[in-house]
């Protein structure tokens, strides 16, 4: 279940695990919690973690390095994601306040920081975390090429982009995803040129979110949503779906090629969405979730 | 006054005969009545009529080409337009919701019918009806490439999509128009793109509804459209023009070169537009439209 | 402290000398007061001056001419910016309707008038100040090469223009600038990919109203810029900046290298400017201003 993100790879799993909250910032789960985590999501063939530097306010990168050095698994049996460019203030950075920075200098050393804690020799892909107003597109290729030659990084991103911005910097490098929001309930990306420059640039975009968090699940007092999330309910309870699933069915069978970042530490949610990877839905039934999503037939 | 849509073709007539109307739609014409309608349009030049599989619900081609198939005029004196990809719940189609669909096998199917129902060998040009959020640009290439090579279809384009989605179907295959909505009451395509678009890439746009439709004629209660209208009629009585002419005038002046689709089905008022074509303008005059239709004056 | 505009030139100041307010549409100065203003910019660096035929109602230019021609300065020592394409109804003109041209005709007769009044025999820079929706790319490029094949326009650039305008004249003829409003308070080119596309082709933006007119500086009751203002003077008091000082600030620091128009005619301010060109802040302290400008932490 290994796709490539682009032309010159890099393979991933269809499936990418996303750890954000694998520590501080939810489960706060001990070493050996996340060795079985890692093993459970391996034996599942999702063998692609998704991190960034931020996560845990810095520390959850360091909380996976310090389990994952003592496994005997093959660097090369998975794949590591991280993302830089933030600056967040908190107990491990002295910052005044939240900023971004893409320069040379912060970039470089930012992941070798993340190398550090993550006790690894390279990323398989490294994304810039939001699109800062500072970026120089000619200095960010100077700066991913530095991290190539050096071995450090192999392949490189983007997240939270917008098509004018991929476009400025793949000018000047080449990028092999966008990671962005895509979910049934936020399918702006769908319309608004994102994923159309997927597919015109040959790269796979990756999804965070893919279920649409909490406004999907949690019963809300908001007319809008109970309508919306009845109208999918609806839909889910036709095709003996669960809602989780309709969000993922709905993700997977989009052209582009979505990889969802699934952020969900529970082994069944995570067998059930890769037995998801075998369904196929034809475009009409895709047009039911759509339909019910926007609560009108399309044009 | 036939016009090349992009620098290898096709060549269509400037006035575009919309055929939307005149079966089910709307006038319900019999056999006879078409073949009188098809006469008086190649009489006077207008030789390229604009149709799609669902007018009519799928019924409309259908008539045209019972109509067609006895008339003793060569096919290469017409050029035929149709467009595909909605799949519409009606009395001929067992859909059970409006949706889309741009697969190989559902487009070619869908190609066959209309040939079928044309009673002709080829289309002059295919349009791709409505942007489907899981078009699959490779997948229209790889299509697009059998039905040329077949015969069945000589060229190629879209209608209603944005720039950035004629920009990825474009980087697989060449394109030759983008029909869109385009008046003077419907300007939008003017600024957000789409025509800057269209000069970019030397095809010529076509104008669905190119007289503003009935928000034009039919008296409105809504104060925004009655000073608009008033602010039109004013500029259009200073210069002896109908509000129709005006229509008419203000997009055959534009540099992408318009091609109005009329779906009148009256002789006289199809004359009368035609006459247009040889009507200069100055830029001042067309910029008193485009300040009526605003209501305010440029930056 | 000139900087080249793009690759192929042309060589301007850092910061540009903007005229629109030198005559009757500000300062009303007469002829020794305009050359005194020009020495005293020329002698700070400031060589770039940034007209338009329509400033002061079609006067500016001829009243800028009539000083100029009497000074004992190298033409090849400034540099002349001018634009064209509004027909603004005045004295001057005897035009019904504020409108756009952007005709051979019409702009190369418009660049006569202007080196006319200007008296000079070439401008370094040409802008078309607004863009028309009747424009038409491949005539344009035609026009500019017979401008810069005469000797009478250098280089060519846009104002105002969005990406996908600037894209479709870039397609036909090479552009070294888009003149755009861009400010601490007007920062919407920094995410609309208007200031990407001048990074992604290696161009140079200009900026008009670079330090936010009057909105800055005038006391609104208007509670949303009281609250604005109120936290860009906190950032401005913390440094020990004034609010022009901070504006200014803000734009040099930006990778795109925007070039300031500054149109104030008073040397000292133009002085304060000019010692803000060596003034290095850090990526944070600008985020300190934008968090100010928008009220909100960066997400």
């Amino acid at each position: 279940m290994k796709v490539k993100l682009s032309s010159t790879g890099p393979e991933m799993s269809r499936i990418v695990a996303g750890v954000m909250t694998w520590g501080d910032w939810g489960a706060k789960m001990n070493t050996s919690q996340i060795q079985k985590q890692i093993e459970e999501c391996i034996d599942l063939g999702v063998t692609t973690f998704d991190h960034a530097d931020i996560y845990g306010g810095y520390t959850t990168e360091r909380d996976f390095g310090n389990a994952w050095k003592d496994m005997s698994i093959d660097r090369s049996d998975i794949q590591l994601i991280s993302k830089c460019g933030i600056k967040y203030p908190c107990d491990e950075r002295d910052y005044n306040i939240k900023s971004y920075q893409t320069t040379y200098n912060y970039i470089t050393w930012s992941v070798e920081q993340s190398l550090k804690h993550l006790n690894t020799e390279y990323l398989d892909l490294l994304l810039i975390h939001r699109p800062s107003p500072l970026m120089d597109p000619q200095v960010l290729a100077k700066t991913f090429e530095y991290l190539r030659k050096e071995g450090k990084v192999k392949h490189f991103g983007v997240s939270n982009f917008t098509s004018s911005q991929v476009r400025m910097i793949q000018k000047y490098t080449p990028l092999v995803t966008n990671q962005v929001e895509i979910s049934v309930l936020n399918r702006s990306t769908m319309t608004d040129g994102t994923l159309d420059q997927c597919l015109e640039y040959g790269i796979r975009p990756m999804s965070w979110s893919p279920l649409g968090g909490s406004k999907m699940f949690t019963p809300s007092d908001q007319y809008e949503f109970v309508a919306q999330r009845g109208r999918l309910k609806a839909v889910a309870d036709k095709y003996d779906w669960g809602l989780d699933e309709l969000a993922l069915i709905f993700l997977l069978h989009h052209p582009a090629g979505i990889l969802p970042v699934l952020g969900t530490t529970k082994v069944d949610r995570l067998k059930k969405s890769i037995a998801l990877l075998d369904k196929q839905i034809s475009d009409e039934q895709w047009f039911e979730i759509w339909t019910a999503a926007t609560g009108e037939n399309v044009a």
